[in-house]
């Protein structure tokens, strides 16, 4: 059987639905993307790099072994960068707008479903070399990087560290006799963990290491260090290198391990635009340590709407592959329904299209704070910095964790199919939740939240006035009365800041009383931990609920479509009324809601799931996500869930021959070994 | 380097721990087996089976193809088969009680950790034969399968269909010309689907199809057909049959497909008990439909109690590894901490721990009722079925939904080794979140619950007497007033059943409203799917904490020593404090509570995390799992973490060698290029 077992039409009952629907996915695709230019600009390139892809031999990828991911990851990520470069030379020769910008941008979906080993090396070795090195030091090697003669990652976390920095146990202790740093991770706890591209691919490494001088430690330093031979790649004396294996995802990215024994570099590789360190052993400190942070700052946004844009590929592939499989009767004289008209089944998609939405506004939201906060550094104020700082801290956290759970409830509503590598959800699920772990585990960033938010509630407890994304917490203060419950949605987004306000207001409580019955400012809030988390969890949900609701109802939506803002305002609706209903404990603390409110809610969740259903598939359709992208055999465009799945199955190694050697090696002369 | 890189002594944090615990591991590792003999005998059993077996290599497994993964998978399953057999033989010649009963028992946990190809042949197979063959039928087939002469699988889902039994296409046609009935998937979506072991390893299997005499349908039966040659192994005329491809678990067990064309089988091969087809063509309809009603009851017996489990392996490792693993200092001064000694650490450690054990003395209640039930029905007493068909169903859904999440939680508190294949913490986590799917879906069974909660509420209504575990409901019906809060456990008890019973009576009304505005049953069923899940699901967590609190301040408290009993009050006190908090939006909606009341559970939560915090590990220990069990570089007895990653990573196939291919074939041409 070839892959003719896949029809040329679109499931009929995909269409129909596309046909029914009350909006156009066009506009809202391009109202997604940004604008009509983006769309078609984003479509131009998407369809450049996945020409010649093929679609039905990616889903085989996770058949292979470890290795082989590995080699096929390499190789798909080169084809890849190939392509770029030629766009890049065919469409604006010599600049960097195609290559390697759009290396990491969304366009690559689907080309690299294992993760690219090249990742690490343009999203953040080359912008910290760019922010850290002196103009001669990126001239040297910078440049070889961003050309790709050289290829790199960046590696920081160890076995025995990660979260906390000045943990970490790897040396670089400086030899004025050479003018040489002697590089060593003493302990098996001190090798250099996880970063992608370290495994087998990298000859070059930003090592971030214990800086000694005469023995005393200077804090933690950037190093670039050579590891393997640019010709024959074999690793270099001093240095253990491999690859970690194989992890819930990112399988294809050779994550590697590096352990240092004496390697000596020269002086001038230590990075030096800040921190410097001179040939008679001086140390020159950094005047400023912003930019560092500042770098953490923007991965964490790219988090935040990456993962929203995760939401967003499940939601389509869950949407589609309810609107075709057909199961359990309602009415029994009837034909077995669409699964999506089950209401139980709505309640596990259409939050989850709402969420998607809620979390890229906020995001879009979170991006331009960072743009106008760069552009206050470089005129040197500083002022917004601590806001947006615990701002990308919380729209990471939420984004994270929302997403990866919606992620794998939307898998769970997939049923038996879900759980199929090749419809992609449980690839998309280990995408989304590493985002809780990585950059930040989301715990140690709530709890930072949570000592912003007490410093702010402090401060707002003095008068001082207070950022814009924080103001709401004077405003309680000031006004601690909630007033009576409308349920209207302004009335809703000042109810969850109102509970966020509250659960700070407990949370500073419990940490003074603590701090006045004698205990170090360090152990009370350590034992107000879980106060300040759940406070710190609240106080992102505001701001998400504040940023959705202002750019559905504000000025934005007369640009729109009387359709398309019908249909946002029924996602809004949706999103709103299910995370009051999950946040609910916290809010009826501290507000009062009558039996007749709660009923109200109930029936005003489910009738705008009711208004949504028409429109289900015709807005996951204005996602906008090619079939490649989506990777998976329930989610694509045509509906033609069941033969996908079973092309895939017959397209699988094992199938290659009639019967497997363990047969007569093992199973025949067990099962005869009886008589 | 070689695995010496492993001290052969304790982590001494590890050590600490152990030697500062208030209880003895081994009493309550006695207890939680069922008493010291059975625990003894387990022990015996499961180090035999585990003797020469390498627990370093286990840990790759996941780095080889799919393929290879499989035959592997074969081939340890069959050894395992081996040495039950070969205990039976030496202990018991001629029982049953090691081979094949031992099979699936826990013991086997860790020798085939991508699951066992023959499971399903032994849990399903054998017992369906074992309750719908003539005593004929099972001496000429079922008795083989016993001795593994022949190896089959059982296969009821079909691609387009799962939940809805009546709904599948697969027929089985009568011919009384021959006296054969001719098996057919007519479409692509009939194909059978999923069956464990069908891939490639079994040559027999029973196939449930619509049984169709003179072309009118006689409902779904149960076919036995061959599927493959004895000899060769090649698959039989008119059966297309192979794998289905990797899964996110299971991925050991060749899960397949089977498609059947004219495949003709003797009329003896329907499995004739209950129904029967005589050669004539005359259909005699089976008198009863308890007896398959009751395997999938017990299937759900099973899943409660080994979801149970499996949050207990994951509690285990994810506890361990908090005791050694350090970082982010409390006090700047002092040493950076265990990671268990942060607060929001113990919060995501110790609630687990807690529902292990809740969940497990729910199972062990079922149980009991199945017992019986069963000894009922022995006597032609049927009237606790509803209520055990129920009750296993609402414990099937919260133990495996709880376990899921949880066995996430745990593994996101490891923190990014946590991510590593080689912590298992994500093997654990596929085979939970899997039991949230199988055996009813865990949406469809609330569904199913709900409206049994409606029956029984309209009984109650009418004065009928209720089945014990649902008396609740009629008691808030007669006495609807809660009183006041008190925040005892017996409170707490009632507080949970009066939510319940209250989400009852809300969905109950939803549906009356409905029906009463001229909704046809179903259609209102369908709208008050949301409510009825609720209550439903309220109602399964209810009873956990009956049962739970029944358990440690019931009269077997005096067959424990106080230090034991002093622990399980701890992790009682936990459960329900934590899961009262859970489920307070409920709870504040039918009960008042003052906002001292809220405060107070909050210090009882961090209160009784601190007095859990010295025993934690021993706790743990006290679940008594094997290193092989665990499976696990995070979690072994030793502690030794990072050394176990170490070697882990040091083995996987990628460093056997220092350059991979793809170097010379892709990375370097590439980079070149590029000058």
């Amino acid at each position: 059987m070839t892959t003719s077992v896949i029809p040329t039409t679109v499931n009929p009952d995909l269409q129909k639905e596309r046909d029914g629907a009350s909006l156009s996915s066009e506009e809202f695709a391009a109202w997604w993307a940004g604008g009509e230019e983006t769309l078609k600009f984003n479509r131009g390139v998407r369809s450049y790099l996945q020409k010649d892809v093929d679609v039905l031999e990616m889903l085989q990828l996770q058949n292979k072994s470890h290795e082989e991911i590995i080699e096929f990851s390499v190789k798909g990520a080169i084809e890849a960068a190939k392509k770029l470069r030629r766009l890049q030379e065919e469409r604006n020769p010599g600049g960097v707008d195609y290559w390697p910008k759009l290396y990491d941008h969304q366009v690559m979906w689907g080309l690299v479903p294992g993760g690219n080993p090249f990742g690490v090396m343009y999203v953040m070795l080359v912008k910290a070399l760019q922010a850290q090195c002196t103009p001669e030091q990126y001239e040297d090697f910078g440049k070889r990087l961003e050309r790709f003669e050289i290829c790199g990652t960046y590696a920081q976390t160890e076995l025995g560290h990660g979260t906390y920095l000045r943990g970490l146990e790897t040396r670089a202790d400086f030899d004025p006799k050479t003018d040489e740093f002697v590089l060593n991770t003493p302990k098996i706890s001190s090798y250099k963990w996880w970063p992608g591209g370290l495994g087998h691919s990298s000859n070059y490494c930003l090592v971030m290491a214990q800086l000694y001088i005469d023995n005393k430690s200077k804090g933690p330093h950037m190093f670039f260090i050579q590891v393997r031979d640019e010709e024959t790649h074999e690793p270099l004396p001093g240095v253990h290198i491999g690859d970690i294996g194989k992890k819930m995802g990112f399988i294809g990215v050779n994550n590697g391990f590096l352990g240092l024994k004496d390697v000596r570099i020269p002086r001038t590789r230590m990075l030096m635009r800040h921190a410097k360190v001179n040939a008679d052993g001086s140390y020159v400190s950094s005047p400023t340590n912003v930019l560092t942070y500042f770098a953490m700052v923007r991965t964490r946004c790219v988090i935040a709407y990456n993962n929203a844009m995760m939401l967003a590929v499940a939601s389509t592939i869950a949407t589609r592959y309810s609107a075709v499989r057909r199961q359990s009767p309602i009415n029994p004289k009837e034909r077995e329904p669409q699964i999506m008209d089950h209401v139980t089944q709505q309640m596990k998609l259409f939050p989850e299209i709402a969420t998607s939405l809620a979390h890229r506004l906020a995001s879009d939201y979170l991006w331009n704070l960072y743009d106008v906060t760069i552009k206050d550094i470089e005129n040197g104020k500083y002022e917004r910095l601590p806001e947006l700082h615990s701002l990308s801290c919380a729209l990471k956290v939420t984004c994270s964790m929302d997403s990866a759970v919606g992620v794998e409830r939307l898998r769970l509503a997939c049923g038996g199919h879900g759980y199929l590598i090749s419809s992609n959800m449980s690839n998309i699920y280990v995408n989304a939740t590493a985002a809780c772990t990585y950059e930040g585990e989301n715990t140690v960033l709530l709890l930072q939240i949570g000592r912003f938010l007490m410093k702010t509630w402090r401060s707002a407890l003095s008068g001082a006035p207070l950022a814009p994304t924080v103001r709401y917490l004077a405003e309680v203060q000031k006004n601690p009365d909630f007033g009576k419950w409308s349920g209207s949605w302004e009335n809703m987004v000042k109810a969850m800041q109102y509970a966020a306000a509250n659960k700070t207001r407990l949370a500073f409580k419990s940490l003074s009383n603590r701090l006045s019955r004698g205990e170090t400012e360090e152990n009370a809030a350590n034992h107000t931990g879980i106060e300040l988390t759940q406070a710190a969890e609240l106080h992102g949900r505001a701001f998400v609920f504040a940023s959705f609701t202002a750019e559905v109802t504000g000025p934005k939506s007369k640009t729109r479509s009387a359709s398309l803002n019908r249909v946002l305002e029924n996602l809004l609706e949706l999103y709103l009324v299910k995370e009051t209903l999950n946040q609910m404990s916290h809010i009826l603390r501290f507000i009062e809601l009558t039996d007749t409110d709660l009923t109200r809610l109930q029936e005003r969740l489910e009738s705008v799931l009711t208004k949504l259903r028409p429109d289900a598939v015709a807005i996951v359709d204005g996602f906008d996500f090619s079939d490649l992208q989506l990777n998976s055999t329930l989610g694509s465009y045509d509906g033609n869930a069941y033969e996908r799945i079973f092309d895939a199955a017959l397209k699988n190694p094992m199938n290659q021959k009639s019967v497997p050697k363990s047969f007569n090696e093992l199973l025949k002369p067990f099962m005869k070994s009886n008589i």
